[in-house]
């Protein structure tokens, strides 16, 4: 099984942003631990600050991939052209974050690739990405 | 690990009751088989029309048990009791739904559930109850 | 045909509950009547405060009568929980209401029922519960 | 008893326009079945396309007629005139609608008639009619 | 002077309508002691239901009078097509209310005419009118 | 008959404050030509910036004088308790507005007076004044 | 092809009606060239400023026209029963505008019609009605 | 006098649950003191985790009883139920909140049921009783 | 014991004003009562109907008496700067207010005060000042 | 005539992306058809998924082409950066959609760029491209 | 250059109030230091807690200071009547804010006089005063 | 001291770009001029029309640099990934804008990043940076 881990804008300072929200793990450290949960799969990982690249990469992967897990970060709440492009593509997307975002600012309550996405992981940390992962082998 | 599913208004017809949107097995089905993927843990299962059983279980068993898997159906909508309830025990609650309920009608968008639960898993058809048990192991 | 008259919270009391809304007349009087009415039907008759209750109520005809005439009371403005229950049977559920609850407080303007039943009759005093027997021989 | 069919906007085109919404049967085909169930009655009926007309009509009936059966089509979520007019005359309005209007678009489900009628009836198609005559009887 | 008094819907009633709120005087009654107070001014007056006529009136005499006293009724709160009427005329127009607006049904609150009128004058009784027709000599 | 010409915040500035919105007649001139009108009545004048010196002139005159004409500039969108003062006394008040409010700011269409006013007048420039005096003549 | 230009409420007024927004060509003018445009196109006009009368058009040719250009003007923003009319019938409608409704007053944002007709062009001035027509040839 | 104190969701816990919020004081050592401190009085307590408990013993001593003091909870917030049955009885309710309920999150800024209240005490801790008695013998 | 009973606009007026919601007791002779109730505190009264003298007073006392019982009367709904003034001093303030705000205009169903006060007691009349001075001996 | 077609994005995706909304035919098969039926115009093309490419574009061309032809997908109803780069430029902008917008989820109803662009063409499909090439020349 | 520094409610209990929000310095101490940054500057200091006083301050300075530094404090987001004292004066106003409103209360987001002043500087403490005063020198 | 001037979309045509509001001076002509003012800053300067480079900008910088003085454009108003960017690094970032952002559309009332900078500076022009950047030698 082919998986990618797409991650948004600022995720690329996990470990160092904000600790008491997401935590003081480097995301490549974990994702070593990931890798060895599901040592079948063949995950791949990209980040970028840019809509305009998760879009390119939804559209490069989206026909190809077994399921894409996808924190979008603040983009959750706020683009449509992401949502657009989950729908325009073949594989399955889920969305997970790792904060609770029912306990932050009333602007992250929303996303608008909840609806687009197969299925929604909130709050877990970053088990909410292992979760995601697990759900492609439900 | 000693964990609690428990199931809201309208999930006793499960299998029965459109099946469309949440599928067509049976719950006493399923929770074989869910069993059988967690042998160590030991899983009870109780379901209640009434948002008054369930506030009572939650009291119930919030103190002793490892973690509760929680499908307050139409409830989650509505009950600030529920949430209140469960701010008051201390057993972790994870929030899941069978369908996407982002994809649904506006009034199911939000759940006044997830600012006080662990965190919330929807749109997985009953496998959301499976990574709900499951999240307890990460 | 086999019909089931469902009455929600408060109406209990009706006729000593505030008359110049609701009316003096006792519901079981009214019942007398109505079953005259249509010698033909077998009217059945339940009442409950509770919320659980009448879902179970739901549950337990929603698969053999020939209608039911549901008077939700204040559940019929806050219980998204009927409503599911409503669309899980195989009954058809008409709604109806006493008062014109368009002319009363706005929390009484929309009703969570009304989507998912046959159809609403509301405003004719008591018999607002004839027109809906009535209904299901037109 | 002298009972007035007030019909609004489109509805002459009934049986023709959107018949999965409004039904196949032409209204004047109706009306021959509606006067035969009550042969005592004298039903007339009025339809127009334009709100001025339908003013004139209440205030022209309004205070000879034993009641009045008005669908006002669209022009129920729009009219204050409407209303106004109803408020103004001595005989009672019953509200009827074919298709349930709580089932479709937002703008359908306030209606600024109701809280000016006697009662509503809505979603039993053209029987809304019928009980809206039947309910001068009770 | 050439003065018009415009009146819309349901004002034909005027005097047997809801006489707590809008008095019990006929207009035609009223009309003449109007004239009586301002001998000088040649007074004329139109009344309709509709909403096309009252659009045809202001256009029909919008380049030729000194002023219009316009009770539009109902149409005030939902008529665009009224206020795009009275900005497309060189007359001005001066709006006026029998009764006052601010304390009745919210909808009334609100007059898509108020923002392209000279002025508004509301809740004197008929003597609104009579303000209205003064406010050309001021 | 005596009459209160109440003026509330930046008022006194009229004449120089914003003469394209309030004209550049200062309001003591104004007061002249206005008492020349009306030979007969006893009309007085207080302006303040002050709320509170505004509701002790409400209570200190409402209960003798035979009329207030109100134009409480801001304080109008603003002020429940003038709302409040207004209620309080025997004496009624007619509201005037220099400017066309529906015309300008959306906080400004909204006046916590007018229903409790005897009436509201809009839009005239000073002349809101000398019709709001007549006004207690009609 | 027969083509219905059908145009609604102060339209009859375009050359002479705020030509800072609508422009001062006269609209008969402006047919003839119309019509030269599209020498093999059955072009026919028919303007109205009432509802009722619009309604009665959309009924008359929606059966037999090839297609209908329509400028509801302000009922765009007011009419349900005109996009009830628009669904009821078998021609396509096209909906124009001749200001950019965008840049004007918010109630002026939204159009019951949009979702009804085949589509939407608006801000041409004019020719907003060419490229409507032009619409119906590719 | 004859007091009922009831107390809706949750307040079982009371002395367990989120004592920075409600305190840690057990409420049936408080009744003792309370007790004390209204020795004349017949001060009967009275607690349940369900909605339609609650209407029933409303019901029950809502015509015999001199006053009961209502902590409902979080039902406050969500049931018209609850406050049609304090509407539908005879003795008079007051409405008590241990904690501040302004200082908390925004749903439980609302209490449907203080309107049908005679008054409402909130933010004296466990006081808030005590003066819910007190208002009595006021 | 020091306690301040602080009166805001109009209640200078209690009495006299609309005695069917505030009634019709003077406060000074009702302010006697009160002082005999409570022998040993030390009462003072101060009215203003001056925000900024409601201020001005909390600035003098607030960090000297043991309690403050408010009745902002209408600021309660409009000022802000009064519980800024509330949070800046030392002394616990009460809010108070004679009617049931929640049954009057829904501009009066929020306080900027309660949040910041160290609880609420509305609707028991004159009585409220009572309980509100009782709640500083609980 | 120089003209930009200007795509935003997942535009890329058109002929496979949801068909049933978008249609089957390659957007570079359909702009061989385009530019054959404008053969005086200079048409070219760009597309990108990313806001801040086609800000850098309209900041390219927007002082030196004739016209742009711009559908900006999803950025239309989130983007004021696209907005303002509109504002900023000399060239003429025309909005065009391919679907009807006003059909489908309520966040498409508006678009931030309607009000800057000359004017706007939505629901014929890829013909609203030829229909905004068109309005150029007229 | 001459210029008044304007404080509103509240603000004369700086150094004492809230410490956590607005700091722990005197204004008077802080003023000592501001004067001796900017020494050829006359500046002058006013602070009330009566809307009037500062609406007259405004009227008084505000044809002849070369600039005025505003704290409105809580009156920034309630009054109208301060927005229109500063647009009817010639002297320009600069607004600041100690505190960062926007991390605090929604009630403080909005300011009714930013719109109507020069700028705005807001959330750098007693130096969004220094800021304020050193914009004139820009 | 090291600060970065960042700058969002549509900024590189200030000087060419609406100059009736952003003014007519280039901003390298003016870096010119603030680098003079505070000749021992190491000012450097960056501009991008892409949401995603200014998140790369900031976390690059925000580590090490002594402050960012952010004028985000449009972006101000959509994006919570610039926010969470800011929240996410060391170095404070100060808010400027050139217009006054009150005056104009309101969607540009609210920015995402004010509750996340040190302070906000709004309506000075191009001096709007020089008092940013004199804000961190204060």
């Amino acid at each position: 099984m082919k998986i990618l881990i797409l991650n948004g804008p600022n995720l690329n300072l996990l470990g160092t942003r904000e600790p008491s929200i997401y935590g003081n793990i480097n995301f490549s450290d974990f994702l070593i631990e990931l890798k060895a949960k599901f040592p079948k799969a063949q995950i791949e990982h990209f980040q970028s600050n840019r809509e305009g690249d998760l879009i390119d990469k939804l559209h490069e992967v989206g026909f190809f991939y077994d399921g894409i897990v996808f924190n979008a970060g603040a983009y959750s709440h706020t683009s449509i052209a992401l949502a657009d492009a989950i729908k325009a593509i073949a594989t399955q997307v889920v969305e997970v974050h790792i904060s609770n975002t029912a306990q932050r600012e009333s602007y992250r309550h929303h996303s608008f690739l909840s609806a687009v996405c197969r299925g929604t992981i909130t709050g877990f940390g970053l088990n909410s990405y292992t979760l995601g992962v697990q759900s492609f082998y439900e």
